[in-house]
Formats: structure tokens, sequence, C-alpha cells
């Protein structure tokens, strides 16, 4: 596969041509149909067509990617370390949620080890990118050295560009990582400016207790380690996440190759966050699958600068309400592909049509 | 078809087993995932099994209720009226919105002519249940008799039994007919007890002077026939429409029947208002497939009792929230059949789990 490095991935970044987005709005709009009555459906064909030049999707691919946490000896999950590799596991054996629905939107589902605490056997559908086996505790320094940071999104923009070469038109983004909601609010509280307490929530299911000890630890993580906003690999360093960076990097690298990525939760979302920092226009390409539960999100959301496609209630990650996220892309490229115009449907139009 | 009258179908409605919910939750609970992180997926898969029995969906149909409106004579759409059976015809032939969102449903699509001012030819995939070719102007006068107004219901019954019969097991519910956000804004007001005001927006897109007008035209609607909200039949009758009386119908005769029935927008809900207005456990049947972008549709799913699942600001109507919904449940039932449990997955369970 192309190998990019972080510089030259930043420098492709185009934002999307107006002029083609608004081509688009006007075949939707010779269809019959009120002006806009698809609401949002619209909106999702607009940018997939104005990104890729196509109408329908080829091939779709969610990468899940997986990394162990050095925060979680300060008990800020409610489950225990081992759980990374043994849901690792699970997903290359097909047995877990993601599995089941990046299977309903007929996409494929890639395992990504940026960095856990466990040696895998090589296996379909497992890429192994260790850059380390486990962060350091970010309450205490920083998570990763910044060269480990690079290394991280460079992996992701690795794997964008190898979806390029293969015709991938669809990317999904996913995380698996006991302890990895602190990192992410702690990249939500650095970004967005707001106080750890308005951006950490319960995670995987703490207490009330647990909850209040997280908020205490990425207040420590944040006075410790001093991360600057105005440079995103700074702030992976030292509060991120070796998947999180995974998924910064392929958000990144889906921008600079021109394809659409479904960005799933609140892992993804803290991940498209340090991308989008990187660069503005990483936005056009994203789509925002839904809004989680974990408080923090909505904040980040508008910060990325996209509205959730769904909100069902879900936290669970894994790339989840990405895959289901893809089947309203689809729907929507089926409407754009086979809703015949006023003129060829012989109807009328209304007055303000 | 089985005949079934209205007082039978109602009589026949029955709660959803509370038990059985709590059965299906506890196998959910034991699947390799944070309890409750599936959100929303959960309950449509909760309910689904506990209605049918099955975890797996055989047989999709929408129906798409047509007819038309004698109050289009006051000026209350952007639409000439000859485009409902434009858009019946081009439904027909494959070719509207929710033709290519029901394809991507896998949901088998029938229009039902309740009422429309023009004769259709037989054709695949539409029923003529004529009730009358147009309604009475209801802000002169009650849109049909009482006994039209069963008609409708029983139409919209026979359907749901021959749903049963041919083992179909998700329906979808739609409407097509110009100038019927009217009614249906009529009786949400008769319902909420909300002012006409507050529950009637644009319909297909008029402008302020329009809706200024379509308002005074619901609120002389009420005066004129004085629908009593005790009486579901009557406020069909005098204030709604062929087609809405053949939706209440169908999802009145899928609660009676056991067949989970997701309900589109507005119009949609209007009849599935009247069907739990006249048996109120109706709602456990009950999937409300989205938030219409009509101002009144979230007073009139609060009194039905669900809660939409998606809010993508469409406001099209034909079934189409009802299409993209169907996809959701069925992602539900997809990860409740192949998500490994705990214990199978070889994944150590939570503290709290």
């Amino acid at each position: 596969m192309s190998r990019i490095d972080l510089q030259t991935a930043i420098d492709q970044i185009r934002p999307v041509d107006e002029q083609r987005l608004a081509e688009i709005q006007a075949r939707i709009d010779s269809q019959a149909k009120p002006c806009g009555s698809l609401g949002r459906l619209e909106e999702f064909a607009r940018r997939y067509v104005a990104v890729t030049g196509r109408d329908e999707i080829r091939q779709k691919e969610i990468y899940t990617f997986a990394g162990d946490h050095g925060v979680t000896e300060e008990g800020v999950s409610a489950f225990p370390r081992q759980v990374t590799p043994q849901m690792v596991l699970n997903f290359i054996d097909g047995g877990a949620s993601i599995n089941a629905l990046a299977r309903h939107a007929g996409a494929k589902v890639v395992v990504v080890d940026m960095g856990v605490d466990y040696d895998f056997e090589p296996a379909e559908g497992l890429l192994i990118r260790k850059v380390g086996r486990i962060t350091g505790n970010l309450a205490r320094g920083p998570a990763m050295s910044r060269e480990e940071a690079v290394r991280c999104l460079e992996a992701g923009i690795e794997i964008a560009a190898g979806c390029r070469e293969r015709g991938v038109d669809l990317v999904g983004t996913g995380d698996m990582g006991i302890g990895n909601t602190t990192p992410s609010a702690a990249i939500a509280a650095v970004f967005t400016g707001l106080p750890a307490a308005e951006v950490t929530f319960r995670g995987t299911g703490i207490d009330d207790a647990a909850l209040a000890n997280k908020v205490r630890v990425i207040e420590r993580a944040l006075e410790a380690n001093g991360p600057d906003p105005a440079d995103p690999v700074d702030v992976l360093a030292k509060v991120g996440g070796f998947e999180i960076g995974g998924i910064a990097g392929l958000v990144l690298g889906c921008a600079a190759c021109g394809i659409p990525v479904v960005v799933d939760g609140f892992i993804s979302t803290a991940g498209a966050l340090i991308a989008s920092e990187l660069h503005p226009h990483v936005r056009d390409y994203v789509f925002a699958a839904h809004r989680s539960v974990e408080i923090g999100h909505g904040a980040m959301l508008a910060r990325v600068g996209q509205e959730p496609m769904l909100d069902l209630q879900m936290r669970l990650g894994e790339g989840t309400g990405g895959a289901l996220a893809m089947t309203l892309v689809e729907g929507a490229l089926r409407m754009l592909r086979e809703v015949k115009t006023f003129a060829d449907a012989g109807v009328s139009e209304g007055e303000e049509a």
C-alpha cells in the first residue's frame, strides 16, 4: 500500500466543490416530490456524490481500532482490561455487535491492533499496527510520545490510501479499548474548553462514585500534561490513545483520498476531532453516525461541524452506529438513482417547485 | 380474505406480554456488550419478538393509502389536486420515493385507493377500496358519513387480516392525498386539545399567507363540525380523510392480528392516533418511524405513546420514513440473532453486568 506521511495527507485535503453540491441538489429538486421533502437524505446523497463523483456504493469497510489504556489502573472503567483482547478475538470470530450490524449493512469489518496488550495470531480481518502495548497512564504523564502519535496517525492514513486503491468508497470507523472514554473525554475538554465534568460520562456503565473519580482523573491528566489545543498531535500524544490516533489518521486519510467516512460515536468522534483540528475541510468528508449517550459527544460533534444522523441512545462503540448510518447513506443514494423526475413521472409541479 | 368488523377487531387487541418482554431483554443482556449499550435497538428487538414470537422478519409490506380531499378548494396545498392520481400511477409504476426506499428496505409497496377522484385500471400492487371519490370539504361540513368512516376502518382491518394469512410480519403505513395535512392537523387538534395554530404547518411547502389561511380553515372545520374526541369514529368522519381512515384501520388491524406496524409520518400518525384512541393497547404494536417537520407531529406521537425512531427532517409521507425505520428493526433483530453471549465469546463481564 502507498505510504503517505502526515503532512502530505494534510496538504492533499480539498474542500468539497460547492458547484458540484448545487448540481446534485438541482437533480434532486427535479424529482417528483416537494422540494426538500426528504430532508437529510438529500444532504447525505448530495455530499456522498459530491465527494465520490458516483451515486452508488461499491464497497463498504469498517475499521475497528483497538488499544489498551494505562489509565485503567485509576479505576475508570466497569470492565477489566483483558476485555480489550477478548473482544478483538470476538470481532475476528464474527460474534460481536459490530459484526452483526456490519453484516446487516453489507460492510466488511477489519480490526486494527494499534496497541493491545496481547499478541494476536495473524488472522483474516486483523491488521497488526501496534504502536505500543498499552498507553502511559495519562493521569500521571503523557499517554505516548509525539513520535508514537504520528505513527498512529500515519497507520490510519495508510489504511485510507489502501481503501482508495481497492475502490472502497464508504469507510466506517470504530473502536475497542477498555478505558477509552477517559482519553476521549479529555480530548473533548481540550478542544471545546469545557470543564471535564461537562464532557465526562459513564462509559460502559460506571456508578456515581466511579464517575466522580473519572472526572478527577481527567482533571489531573489535563493539569499534569498541559496539552496544547493549537497542536492536535500534542493533544493526541498527551491525553489520547493508540486507537484514537488510528481513527484520527483514518478520518484524515479519507479526507485526503476523497472517501466519505462514517464516524461512529464518542471515541470515534474524538479521533475525528483531532483530524478536523489538523485541517478544517476534513469535516466535508465526515458523516457523523449517531449521537451517543456520552454527555460530551454533542460538544465534540458541534466542533467537528457535523450533525449526527441517528439518535438511538446507543453507547457501545465498535463502529455499531456507523454500520447503521451506512444503511441511511445507501437509502439516500437509492432515492437519487431511482426516483423519477416530475417530467418522466407525468406529475404536475407545485406552485413553489 | 377474512372479514373482521371494527368491534371484533377492537375486542381482539391484547397488551404485549410483559413477561415475554423481560425474557427477551434477559437474552439481550447475556450478549457480550455492556448492558443497555445498544439503546433503542434493544427496544426494537424486544418489542418485535414479543409481538411476533420470532426473531426474523419474513415479509415486509408497505401500504400507501390514497384519497382526495374536498378541503383543497380552500387553497390549503401548494400542489393541485390532480397530483393525487398522478402520484398513485407513479407508485404503481415504481418511480416514486416510496418505491425506491421500499426496494432499499426489501419491502413490497401496495397502493390502496381509498377515495381518489380518478378511475384506475386494475394493476399489480393496487387495491381499489374506494369509499368515495373525494371527501366533503371539512371547512363546511363533515368529511364523510359515520358509515363511510367505519368502511374506511374495516378496509384497513381487512388488509391486516390478509397480511396475517400470508405471513407478512412487518407492515408499514403510508399516505398520498393532496390536502391531507389539513385533516391530519385537525385530528391532532381534536385529540391533543391544542389550538389549530400549534399543530398546523406547511405540508408540501405553502408560504406564510397560505399557512395562516390553513389555520383558519382548520379552526372553521372544528367549529362547524364539533368532532367528539371521546368518539374516534366521529372525529374521522367529521374532520378526517378516506386514506387516514384506511391507515387507522390497518394500524388497529395489525394490533388485533399481532403484527408489528411501522407508522410513517404526520398523516400516518393521525391514523395511528385514531386507532390508539379506539384501544389503548394499539400502541404496543406501533413503531413510530420518524419525527416529521410538521409541528403537530410531536404532540400526536406523545399521545400515541411512542418515540420516533428517526429524525431526518423529512416531510414527504408516502411511507418513506417507515421504509427506513424497517431497516432499523431488521438491524436490531440481526443483533439479537447473531451477537454471542459473554460465555460463548469468552469475554469477562463487567462489575454491573
